[in-house]
């Protein structure tokens, strides 16, 4: 325990794009920072690898036009982007029919689309209301955070393949069930996103554009220059008179501020001395990762295109929710990328991998045709077991969770502050939300003299 | 770390009530057992003191008569048990309207009344659909766990005051809100204590009897003569070759196998390796603990049982939900016991203590007149704030949390069993159900030839 020490003006826990971009500003702005990393790598829940003619991320990879912070910091980190492939026809599994269609929404009967309109129409007016900066202030924030998301869209009636649209959407977007969301929640989160539409879409969505090279080098690139520790987990935080003294299993960090980067949920595993205030404790408490398994098919031939074929595919039985064209950016790769989540990633994880893959590929057949069973390389990703991370995208509060705790996953205590996607108020869960919440703490930490 | 080095046949790790159950049976069939709890005491979620003229439960204190193992354990171990206190009249207050009443259900008008009756009767019908076992095997378990409460009963259309009543029952039998639970995980809770008359109830109810010393000296009966070891908070737990190693930050044991005897939430703090399979640990994460401060407060005289008053009070607006009277089964302590729970507990955790106070006096004064303002002693126990524990009197689930898990609370993982009122069968969430845990894993232990 405790062979290293170190004295820096602020420590910076987590090293995710969150952590790294805080760092950043801090040592730009004049400060000795240090950064402790639980793991062996940075960049979170970003992770990019060389595999086979390209380079793929198996974690964050999209980044979309209303999101201006990480479009900056891609543009000055001389990085290039490049358009998802969204040309020809897409495809919606439902039950066992296979449709294809074009544009946003896919083609459903007169009737279900206009169910579908009224729902999102419905959802769109609702998610206005809902402040995402502090959902709580909303006029029936009470009332929506007694509820989920399965109930309050109850009412639009939606029939199955509509139903499994939005389903698809919600999973891929949350990691979750409708069932498992606060409505209250979700639609502070649709409102900092820009809405449901925005979240779910590619061109001119969160889903544009991918970064040539992939998204893990953000972390990697700001963090040029500053000091790392690496496989040094928090285990434990104590304030004493104002100041913070941060112990992992072989180093320990003295410093004037803390900024803690980190799902919520990992919070609950530091010893905070004193104690973290009750309600603080009692959010964290009720915090869950989503769950979500990314998928990442590789072939020789981009057969999908060949056939007319964008390569999206929208299904709400499961297991893969959402599916796009994911070939590298000089067309070198084809790939496909999707996604099994919420209840789908669930029951995936329990299987054993040969079963897992076969589910996979079985239902990218059914979209695509044989020639999709066939990939070079089938890589599946499960981030609920990825260690210090335990879920993807983003971590998630039932009903019930928010309502007695307004501001409490960001609010500073004293000299400790809290970054990450989950605190931010703008674009919750992307890369985006997570530069926000740095730049937020740089704030703090700048406001409070130091 | 890891001065002592122990090897036994069986770690059981925690030493509330299931964890001195599992280690009494396993003692008694001649394994050699020990016990790590990572506090200073014994006891978990009990915890006795005298104070005044009597000796007083801060945790849990009651059993009823449907509990046949904590029955017996308490008549096996000579212990006396007296009844609740309950002749008088009861008072309901309900936003400034104070009524009082008598028999188990608040004097309510006709049509409020028959609202009423409809709503238990409902839920009495829903419940008894929903195994206490395993919830999910219900008929219609998706579109139960797919609500809260809150919805499930908003289709009563209970007015104020008789919403009130069963949100004050909610509250202190969950320490949360009907919006916080999964309307299936509520059912099954329900179904496994009797119904929620039952477990409100104090003659015939869960309520109905006290321990003469209180229940913490269970826990320390059991473990009399068993190797115990205290401030051991487990940080990891590695299995290799079948074998368990355990660490704490001062000793490290070996064993055959490891039982904890955990809330589920604190599984969350603890290393394994290799990790919880994915379904596990996803449900572990979703978990989260009620919230709940128990008031005491002692007087010099009994003066609401002078008055006629039984001294129960039922609160739907807070900051108290219930209120019993609490003498010493020698009445020569005369006392009152309170619970601030969900929603209510979660603000007052946020107040100083003072302010607490008043809020709490406030409404005891509302209920019980003037002299119930000036206690010789008051007491806020506030459970979300006890370290390795984190709430009271138990584990929830919001919904979608337990669809895709089935089992998996209580499922053993090769030499790893899990035991604590969570898992149980029957009476979960009271001390009949961590002694039906304990039970349990006993024979899992015994079947596997230990």
């Amino acid at each position: 325990m405790a062979g290293r020490e170190l004295d820096v003006d602020v420590v910076v826990v987590g090293a995710g794009l969150a952590g790294a971009r805080t760092a950043r500003l801090l040592h730009d702005a004049g400060l000795r920072v240090a950064v402790l990393e639980a793991r062996e790598r940075v960049g979170g829940r970003t992770l990019a690898r060389p595999i086979g003619a390209g380079t793929f991320d198996l974690g964050g990879q999209w980044i979309g036009p209303a999101q201006a912070r990480v479009t900056r910091l891609v543009r000055e980190l001389g990085i290039r982007t490049f358009a998802t492939y969204t040309e020809g026809t897409k495809v919606l599994l439902d039950r066992d029919r296979r449709r294809t269609y074009r544009g946003e929404i896919p083609s459903l009967s007169i009737p279900q689309l206009l169910r579908m309109q009224l729902a999102l129409l419905g959802l769109e007016r609702e998610r206005k209301r809902v402040p995402a900066a502090d959902p709580t202030a909303a006029r029936d924030a009470k009332r929506l955070d007694a509820m989920t998301l399965e109930t309050l869209r109850a009412r639009y009636r939606l029939d199955h393949a509509t139903r499994g649209a939005m389903d698809a959407a919600v999973r891929t977007i949350f990691g979750a069930e409708a069932a498992d969301l606060s409505a209250l929640y979700f639609l502070a989160y649709l409102n900092a996103g820009g809405g449901l539409m925005a979240l779910a879409g590619t061109r001119g969505g969160a889903q544009e554009e991918r970064l040539v090279g992939g998204v893990q080098q953000l972390s990697r690139r700001l963090l040029d220059g500053i000091e790392v520790h690496l496989d040094a987990p928090v285990e434990q935080v104590q304030v004493r008179e104002g100041r913070v003294v941060l112990t992992t299993p072989h180093l320990r960090a003295r410093a004037r501020r803390a900024v803690f980067a980190l799902p919520p949920t990992q919070l609950r595993g530091i010893a905070f001395d004193p104690v973290l205030p009750a309600g603080r404790r009692q959010l964290l408490d009720r915090a869950f990762m989503g769950s979500a398994v990314k998928m990442l098919a590789l072939y020789d031939r981009p057969f999908w295109r060949e056939a007319g074929l964008s390569g999206e595919l929208v299904c709400g039985d499961g297991p893969l929710s959402v599916v796009f064209d994911n070939s590298s950016h000089d067309d070198r790769q084809p790939a496909l990328v999707g996604f099994v989540v919420g209840r789908h990633a669930r029951v995936l994880s329990t299987r054993d991998g040969d079963a897992a893959r076969r589910a996979v590929l079985d239902a990218l057949v059914r979209a695509f045709g044989p020639a999709a069973g066939r990939p070079s390389e089938l890589i599946l990703q499960d981030w609920s077991a990825e260690p210090y991370v335990g879920g993807c995208p983003v971590a998630l509060f039932g009903p019930g969770a928010l309502l007695p705790s307004s501001g409490h996953l960001r609010t500073p205590l004293g000299p400790l502050h809290f970054a990450g996607t989950e605190t931010a108020r703008e674009h919750i869960g992307y890369l985006e939300g997570a530069l926000e919440s740095a730049e937020r703490v740089f704030s703090e930490v700048q406001s409070a003299g130091l």
